[in-house]
């Protein structure tokens, strides 16, 4: 496994596999790898002959009263898990190698990136998009593998990568829970013992959503209604949102029909934000 | 000499460049082609095996009052230039190839795209920059040859390049002029005789503005006054801007001093609106 610090030598290895002939495959991260980052590279260590997975917390998609400084960081052990799961290259440039002086290019997703998580956090979906289309321009994956967990944030990548005619595939993956329904994420470790026990009633939410979908409603603000009665249970918390979207370009849908639907929400439990959504119609 | 019309269609040739060792040159143009592109299309023909030139008149860069629907336009004469000059490929993609419905991607390239041109024309280098994104990704080219003549949107392409980590080198070209010194442009198709009599003035008042730097003059506003005072030649006439500024990152500057200066213009001719400029100092 080799560590790639600087983008010329990304861009340089990456050229020379693909006049390999090998087929490239590409994990994004932020580090503090869990469960869910292990499952995307498994995936991408089936499909393709080169793995490289990117450790960079992205200054770009933080506003600054977000959480940048305190993101928790494990290099070593993100190293080790790595290397056990078959990586190949582990890209981690640092942020005066991503953002040197005088950068100013920004890649704007723009009517995807609005609503849900882009209504109170209106920057973070530039600095997501246009991190990506640096990483994948300078790894030149084939694939990029991306959890299902960040549902607008893989719908504003395919966007993106749509639109600008970037020659890759995105692949979503299903999110991975703790036995207990709560999705994984680095962030969950911000919750405090008591926070923990309440925050499964997020995924609990999504579920009686369904369940009434299933049963044949149809009414995105009773389903709404639904997940709000349930998410009484993570009580004390705040609800950033609750919403049934188009599952694709995540428009606001007035009834569900024939076309795909998607249930998410961001809720805040103690200090921390977590966020979680459910297919509903494929 | 082949004619591409679909993305899907130039990046697969692209790639199959790349994979047989060629290297690729990249002319992107809005058509219309005069001795200034080609000029743009020799450079290329020399430095690469395989030589791509582009031909979109790209919505995104035009503003609803600007002269899109009346941009000049003549394909089967651009396509007959591109072959006496060894063009081996054409890519023209239709508007609605390249800006498909639920399209929303946009790059900016922010501080160097304000000012000069991009104060009346504010959405304009956000179009330019979309497009050379999407080009250069699709066409994958080692060198892309732009002329100096539009010296705003060298800058910003540059810059994007740069930001966004592409492995291209950028070219810039002298700009070609007819023999009374205007610069060669699509749009001087649009002046009348009697405008077009008058627009030689442009680049006149450019070389009094170097005699006087190479006089000792170092102060951006006296030499704008030069400028200013010899494009009375050119009225009637509107004046956009005339100024003098960093010729890398386009800051203004106060006093010329140890880095590179350019003093450029635009000004309206009748209704035609024409650029130029003149590196001061290297």
């Amino acid at each position: 496994m080799i560590i790639i610090r600087k983008v010329k030598e990304m861009r340089r290895r990456a050229s020379d596999w693909r006049k390999e002939g090998k087929t490239i495959a590409f994990v994004p991260t932020m580090g503090f790898l869990h469960e869910g980052h292990i499952s995307l590279m498994r995936e991408g260590r089936e499909r393709a002959d080169v793995l490289v997975v990117s450790i960079f917390v992205n200054p770009a998609q933080f506003a600054p009263n977000e959480d940048l400084d305190r993101y928790p960081r494990d290099f070593e052990g993100d190293e080790k898990k790595c290397r056990t799961n078959g990586v190949d290259a582990i890209y981690c440039p640092s942020v005066e190698e991503m953002y040197p002086a005088g950068y100013q290019t920004f890649v704007n997703v723009r009517e995807i990136s609005q609503g849900l998580c882009g209504a109170s956090r209106p920057t973070h979906f530039q600095g997501v998009a246009t991190i990506c289309a640096k990483l994948f321009i300078a790894v030149k994956p084939h694939y990029a593998i991306f959890g299902e967990k960040d549902y607008q944030q893989l719908q504003v990548i395919r966007r993106m990568v749509k639109d600008l005619d970037m020659d890759l595939e995105i692949i979503g993956m299903p999110t991975v829970r703790e036995s207990d329904g709560l999705a994984m994420s680095s962030r969950n470790k911000y919750l405090n013992p008591d926070e923990r026990r309440r925050a499964p009633a997020l995924y609990q939410s999504l579920k009686a959503a369904k369940a009434t979908f299933k049963k044949g409603e149809r009414d995105p603000n009773k389903i709404v209604g639904i997940v709000k009665k349930a998410l009484k249970k993570a009580e004390p918390c705040e609800i950033d949102y609750v919403e049934v979207r188009d599952a694709l370009d995540l428009t606001p849908i007035e009834r569900i029909g024939n076309k795909p639907a998607v249930v998410a929400l961001a809720v805040k439990i103690g200090a921390t934000g977590l966020i979680d959504s459910l297919v509903l119609k494929t």
